[in-house]
């Protein structure tokens, strides 16, 4: 189906855009009062990401109420070690939690590369729906964790400020480490090639862990799949977020992907440096400046189009949008990428 | 009094020394069964921070059981909040809490800068009796959080994955948090000359927090104070640990303290040349290095000191030591720095 609006796609692409595109990370969520409505109407935020034709409901939602320019599919990274055997819980407040972890080459043999069409049903109907009521306006991004943030939540059991268990394993148990990597990898490209067959227009690699690992590590643990899975990749554009990477960011322009995500930290002018001219980037506006008032916020946001120039950039937070962010000011960010003059 | 083992002093200041200086962040503590029997014979974390004498014997524990080249005085960096009027509870496997934050101006105004030997005063006297006892054996470290570490703690009252709040407090209202800021700074200026006087050889800033911030807020709201704090000390070398915070190293690099820690994401090549040849570096091996054999712990630890070179260097973990790291492994960390040959 040919899409009313493609910005996202000629900007991942490298086309000319009349402007950029923007979209942001969780803008499916809590910030919207319609989200929360029927996320408080469930027993959990389990029972949305599984349930497809609300999955699809949340993930129009900012396409009607905030008019980005692209769709995210609602739903979680944690699906896939799920899938594969260990199941997880949300703990409000709290975050995932994970009764089984990874321990022993046993745990990881016990692990199955699950058949993603029948395990995760419920994400493809998701995509399905939501393509369909979408109707071509907008992109449908689909997602997964990268391999090494999969493996880290896998490992840790839960999330961590140091996840010094995930890389205790790296530097103990190396071998163990790259079996459950490939395990990971294989789930994810079929994950990947799933939601592409059900109607994603973009696929979006979250290494949400990446700058917790050495140079040297990230290199041997982190882009080395995170590699495979874009080689993997061809049916559509892939952009890749390792969130605090800023070390490997020469290794990140040289992936076969579109598009490489900056963090807030990340300086847009040595950023375009290290990546490279080939690669579309995408963010970087810190997130807090969403708190300040609607003058300082056009402000930032003009400041930062003018950084990345007109094309190869698709605008977005350099992390996903906090959820006591209030939508007039997410709508007032929106609103000045739109109205930005080059 | 004189020091028989000056290195980390020599280091400090540029002069040659013979071999390079190795300590490690948070030796006094966990990973020592020494440390934990005195530990567990006390109410709490705290008992052992307001307890001079034996707050003395764990900070010399390290020297004696470790061999390291310098003691670091046992403490925590929220005891200056507390003597400024916020109290606190360490919590066990939470981390640090606070019943009252700032919110307000007069919030702000209702802190005191303390009479820092006053309120302070088993600082001081932990310092002195430490220094009586080591009796010039090796250095003794005093140490403080920076300003912005220490405000986004008041702000946010506990640890944070994002520091939200306290980053809202920056765009929201950035003259409060210069006054904060300004209150923390004298404050610790005060508190950083009373260790000095009471016996500290050399002292640290701790900016934990540091990396959270955006390039141009690192400047506005955090080095801005960290300057104030360096030029105000003259009596003995400074360190400043800015964790996180490989964007403002230039920055970094023009300020008037002695030495720079680098975070085990640092390269040290580029550390260096955006520091400048004038700082001494301390770090940066990955803490999680010390969880892998002897064998790579030894080469991993030579191939860092062959990158920094032998002079300009103190030897040290990228982060403190990990609590669940053993003895053995540390000596082997430590060994390995002693008998590296240039």
């Amino acid at each position: 189906m040919k899409l009313d609006n493609d910005l996202l796609i000629k900007a991942a692409i490298g086309e000319n855009v009349e402007r950029t595109p923007v979209w942001l990370m969780r803008q499916a969520g809590r910030i919207l009062p319609e989200y929360r409505a029927i996320r408080n109407s469930l027993s959990g935020f389990k029972e949305l990401v599984e349930t497809p034709h609300l999955a699809a409901e949340v993930t129009i939602q900012p396409v009607d109420i905030l008019d980005v320019d692209a769709a995210i599919i609602f739903s979680d990274i944690l699906v896939v070690p799920e899938a594969m055997g260990l199941s997880y819980q949300m703990i409000e407040k709290k975050g995932p939690w994970f009764e089984k972890t990874i321990h022993t080459n046993e745990d990881v043999d016990s692990l199955v590369i699950p058949d993603v069409n029948d395990q995760l049903s419920y994400v493809m109907e998701a995509i399905r729906i939501t393509k369909k009521e979408l109707n071509g306006r907008v992109p449908l991004i689909g997602f997964a964790g990268a391999p090494w943030t999969i493996f880290s939540y896998m490992i840790e059991g839960q999330g961590s400020k140091t996840f010094s268990k995930a890389k205790k394993m790296l530097y103990t148990n190396p071998e163990l480490a790259h079996n459950l990597l490939k395990k990971i990898t294989l789930t994810t490209i079929k994950y990947l090639k799933a939601q592409i067959s059900a109607g994603a227009d973009v696929v979006q690699l979250f290494d949400s862990w990446a700058g917790i690992l050495t140079h040297q590590q990230y290199i041997e643990f982190g882009i080395k799949y995170v590699n495979e899975i874009c080689n993997a990749i061809n049916e559509v554009p892939v952009t890749v977020f390792s969130k605090g990477a800023y070390f490997a960011r020469k290794e990140l322009g040289e992936l076969k992907c579109n598009t490489i995500g900056l963090d807030w930290n990340m300086d847009i002018k040595k950023s375009r440096e290290l990546i490279g001219p080939e690669k579309t980037l995408q963010g970087n506006l810190d997130p807090c400046v969403l708190y300040s008032d609607f003058k300082n916020i056009q402000k930032q946001t003009n400041e930062m189009l003018c950084k990345f120039g007109k094309n190869r950039h698709i605008a977005n937070l350099g992390h996903g949008v906090y959820p006591d962010i209030t939508p007039d000011k997410v709508i007032c960010f929106i609103e000045a990428v739109k109205t930005y003059k080059n």
